[in-house]
């Protein structure tokens, strides 16, 4: 039997990663959606998530896809209202919040999933073997993207919780904190555009325990090629993974990967904690980020605009 | 027979509470010191702590007492040296190298304590008491205290990383998690001086899992009389802590209290801590700050001149 599922928040993630995934999965069945805007594929569109536990007394899991800053009080609502909760990434707007969830859901002996979905890239598992037992001699993440494109009019973003570059750069962590020995930020600059509430860039510098260097340079303002890449230098070969995960060679030479199918592997992972009865929150990620915004020094930078000043020209 | 104890880092809070704290306690014993400046009132000071484990080896613990900033390389330094580790407040410039000690230590079978020195405040414990049982409608935390008073020439505090005014505000935190049932930042603002890398103001509005709000103020710019107040409302009646939790009343009642004794209360821990070899790192306050710096909006304000300007002025 399919377990019965509703969607929060038919944003862009949930529209273009969430609803094809589950309805390609044969663990999952979409009942409903709850959200401002949008409407579900199947079933009834609720405007509120309450409207929707008391409307639909047969949902057993929600997936909640709507921005961080609003997120912890669905994720509560559901879980006491007896539903298996996957949460996107970040899985809140601070760590106490995705702690206390953490407790409920224990509590209430309902799997709670802090879903990363960049650890589902189809090379971060062969690149765990390979780092096995490997000595690492320095890691660089270079996550450059231009916000234009992937985050067109989410205005969220940019308000305070919203993130800002940390919400990609979160994913290049997820995949750090998989493949890599425990590191912590020592040092780093936020770049904040002088009409925003979130940073444009990061230049962050992590250090392992034993004092291996781990380089982080985020950026929202790439235009042209985009970079997802992580480089791991070890005294045995350097390992690189691109396109966010979807690549990686060894000593330059392209190794052979499983097809891309991150948000598939997700509901199968989720699917698989609700068979066993457990929780999966790994808060590392988002500590680094809250570490990154406690520890690191600011930058005031050029103010962003989305709309691009030419469009807005009128013409002579 | 008193533990053999090592001060690194003989600044304010090393001159003002722990050398007297360690000179009255009869579980501890005074060594040395490390500190780039000062000289310890016994045995003799060193510039570098690694020098002084490889120079003192019948050292059993230490009491780490410098800036945030460089706490963790020290106490790192000194787990590895088998020596026990109490860390001031904050324990650590990030959660994840204050989460990467507790492992180290745990692995080394050390004590490591981060102490939360306005939990042994005279209030707290019947705080707790009183509050058992009860419902609490809200609870309001206002921090107010002169920087120039209480922080003269501490230009790490303003650098990244220094916190601001939540040196102070997280003593406060530290109450307020040991008293209050948990709670999470819903939204904040938090004010930077125009030329400083941190807070000089934060006002923030925490929430329960039930949604009782928590409200905390916090300014460094206070003048005059002095504020360190928590006061929970209850349907039983009113508490308040004022003076830091050295004084407490219920329903404007003043109750009689134990003396002050914040620090030799801290080393008495870390001795039963040490006998029992266990740990205690609570690190609630210090996610409660990080939440904020991750959560809060920021305003910019003036300029914070830690010379007053009058003082500056030539006479014409």
């Amino acid at each position: 039997m399919a377990i019965r599922l509703a969607v929060v928040g038919l944003g862009k993630i949930a529209q273009d990663q969430h609803l094809p995934a589950i309805a390609a999965s044969a663990d999952f069945e979409l009942v409903c959606a709850a959200s401002l805007q949008g409407e579900s594929p199947r079933g009834h569109t609720y405007r509120a998530v309450d409207a929707m536990f008391a409307a639909e007394p047969s949902i057993e899991a929600v997936s909640l896809c709507q921005p961080p800053q609003v997120r912890f009080e669905a994720a509560r609502a559901a879980l006491l209202a007896g539903k298996h909760v996957l949460l996107e990434k970040p899985p809140g707007a601070t760590l106490s919040e995705v702690v206390a969830l953490t407790e409920l859901a224990q509590e209430k002996g309902l799997t709670l999933f802090a879903a990363w979905h960049s650890r589902h890239a189809p090379a971060v598992t062969p690149a765990c073997h390979w780092l096995e037992g490997k000595t690492i001699r320095s890691a660089t993440i270079t996550w450059r993207e231009d916000v234009r494109i992937w985050h067109p009019g989410q205005k969220w973003i940019w308000q305070p919780g919203g993130l800002g570059v940390f919400d990609p750069g979160i994913n290049a962590l997820s995949i750090a904190t998989k493949i890599l020995p425990p590191f912590h930020l020592t040092e780093g600059i936020l770049s904040y555009p002088s009409n925003q509430a979130a940073p444009i860039a990061a230049d962050l510098r992590f250090a392992t325990f034993d004092g291996v260097p781990v380089i982080a340079d985020f950026d929202f303002r790439q235009t042209g090629p985009q970079t997802w890449d992580i480089r791991v230098e070890t005294e045995e070969g350097v390992l690189l993974l691109s396109k966010g995960g979807s690549e990686m060679r060894i000593d330059g030479v392209a190794q052979s990967l499983p097809h891309e199918a991150e948000y598939p592997s997700l509901y199968a992972r989720f699917a698989e904690l609700i068979a066993a009865g457990e929780s999966e929150v790994d808060v590392r990620p988002l500590r680094h980020v809250a570490d990154a915004f406690l520890r690191a020094g600011h930058v005031e930078v050029e103010a962003f605009v989305e709309e691009e000043p030419g469009r807005q020209t009128v013409p002579a």
